[in-house]
């Protein structure tokens, strides 16, 4: 059986890239954070075919990541407005772009980033929220979560899983 | 002119998503992080389509995601593994992992995370290095970085861009 979504896939992850994991909806959010409201915004900042765009906010408004609100009755007109769900994507949208900005830019990052009242430069880095240390592959393991089902819970009885774990990386070899 | 790439767009998020913004990346590279190595490993684990998935693991060698590496002479066999630029993108995929485990699972996360040293779990989440304060909408500025094009820089003279900003979200509806 070959695969045509991957929402079926019992994961975290899996779940967030069939939600939101596509160019066209990860453009959008990023411009819906940066402050577009209304199809005029994001039909010109991201040159978006009409009818792929429309396709686009129509299925992200039914999933959750907007409310449609009127913001004129004559004519009637509305904007696309971030829920909480779309606003709380910006940790995906900052990994990202320090992904990109060190390993796409060359030249160095078009963009950085700095602490809107302060003034100081901002490095979003990925950490525990608890200890303060840096998530990076290598130190962070997977276990079933309390939403598990009992086949996965099995499944991943007494099995060492480590994202990106050097072992694994270099074992086969041997 | 309507789009058909935004790798044209002068932003560290576009390049990023440019380079590595589809499910069928997201989800190879989420499995390679988890240690497949191999076609078949990826094949079985995805349900990938033998074609789609060649296509997709020569582009992400050919971007310098992988190296390809021969772990049999005879039959000559070859391996996948993640370069530097695929490792770190590890942030990226446990920032979907943290909001698809808040947003699309009712019944509590299938997967959490923990310490692979301690035993303790991990919260992952998005912070500024050196002050540890948490990046979320409404704190995160913009401005032109060191690749900025001087177009770019010029743009963004006299600008405040706020990612998320409540007065974006609620300025126009006065």
């Amino acid at each position: 059986m070959q695969r045509k979504s991957f929402a079926d896939i019992e994961c975290n992850i899996a779940r967030a890239v069939h939600d939101a994991g596509d160019a066209w909806t990860l453009m959008i959010l990023r411009n819906a954070l940066l402050g577009a409201r209304r199809f005029q915004d994001f039909e010109e900042q991201l040159a978006a075919p009409p009818t792929t765009l429309a396709r686009r906010l129509r299925a992200l408004t039914e999933r959750g990541f907007f409310v449609r609100r009127a913001y004129e009755a004559h004519p009637p007109r509305e904007e696309y407005e971030l829920t909480e769900k779309g606003r709380e994507f910006l940790p995906v949208l900052l990994a990202l772009a320090v992904w990109g900005g060190r390993w796409l830019s060359p030249a160095g990052p078009p963009f950085e980033f700095w602490d809107e009242r302060s003034g100081e430069p901002l490095e979003p880095v990925l950490v525990d929220a608890r200890s303060g240390q840096r998530l990076v592959a290598g130190n962070v393991a997977l276990r079933a979560g309390p939403g598990a089902s009992r086949r996965l819970r099995k499944a991943m009885e007494n099995r060492r899983v480590v994202f990106g774990a050097p072992a694994a990386v270099e074992g086969r070899a041997q």
